[in-house]
């Protein structure tokens, strides 16, 4: 169905692309961050659940919010990227389900019967569209910087007040400027941590 | 740092992407399952925790270890694929940090004073690592099934017997065949998941 990728790719998307701590002072439209949403929006998801929630952060006044959330490591980086990405995952998915999945209309009776299995559906789909987004938006050229160092009720309280979204982490966006870098950090070889069998 | 991709490459990982049921007979290598893991262990995980584990089932033996496992509709095409990943995460993945994370040595007791906080934690980047699996499967003209319909507890039996790692999610790879696509489902337009504020 689909052809294999140049090396540049394969290196702007993976080998290549860095968790960035400083930012250039190039700023980040609205259009590139829904280019970046219109990309990741088709990458599967269970069921087509979808339950991931973005709120962008980009105003003065909403990094004045999101600020005393943060650990002390995280603020100067986030204060100077031009975007910061609230992820966060709506643990009553399942009440979109009839327009998600129209193939089936029992798909919410899957879900909606405990909220511990709901809400473990909700995060890991919540986490893999947070990475799908992360992959998007090196795949337009833009460089992140994802951190879990906050205060998760702080975030919600701020930025999710509806109860039925939970925080998952954050996402600097923006042109990384690499004096920020700490030195790579070595990876498993694939024995390690795979086997074929 | 990085430029844009083609948009034959965003088409190829996202756009024309579909979750494939069908397959066609064209074999998956273990160069490229071992291709696909040396490209997806480079993108971010927390401290550089890369809490994945990987069994990817070839064999028949190992096929027919999987398939009671599964529920009636994901069988058939499972056996059919000419690889099923079993992606799961290792919940004292703490205890690899001063090897994976050698910026911060102490980065182990920043995750294995609490179980439930390291498998929090554990959970939510093996999700992002299986979704860079998933991206980096298609980067390299392969196509992805995932699933979660399946026995947990019968799966960790049969392929992570070591009781420190915990299932994920299950993804077919291989060469799709179009005939096994369902519609494509609708997808939330930005205004309703996301804001900018």
């Amino acid at each position: 169905m689909s052809g294999k990728l140049s090396d540049d790719a394969l290196d702007t998307l993976f080998r290549n692309a860095r968790t960035q701590n400083a930012w250039t002072d190039q700023p980040v439209s609205d259009d590139e961050l829904r280019a970046i949403y219109d990309l990741m929006k088709w990458a599967p998801t269970s069921a087509n659940m979808s339950p991931a929630r973005f709120v962008i952060v980009k105003s003065k006044e909403a990094k004045e919010k999101l600020l005393p959330a943060l650990t002390e490591g995280n603020k100067a980086k986030t204060l100077a990227a031009p975007a910061t990405v609230v992820i966060g995952y709506d643990v009553e998915f399942y009440e979109h389900l009839p327009k998600l999945f129209p193939h089936d209309l029992t798909a919410k009776t899957w879900f909606n019967w405990s909220a511990e299995w709901a809400e473990a559906h909700a995060f890991r789909n919540g986490s893999l569209q947070g990475a799908y987004f992360m992959i998007a938006a090196r795949a337009l050229g833009l460089d992140c910087g994802p951190m879990s160092g906050f205060d998760m009720g702080k975030v919600e309280e701020a930025f999710f007040p509806e109860k039925n979204v939970k925080v998952n982490f954050l996402c600097n966006i923006g042109h990384g400027d690499p004096k920020g870098l700490f030195d790579r950090s070595p990876r498993f070889d694939f024995d390690e941590v795979a086997k074929i069998v």
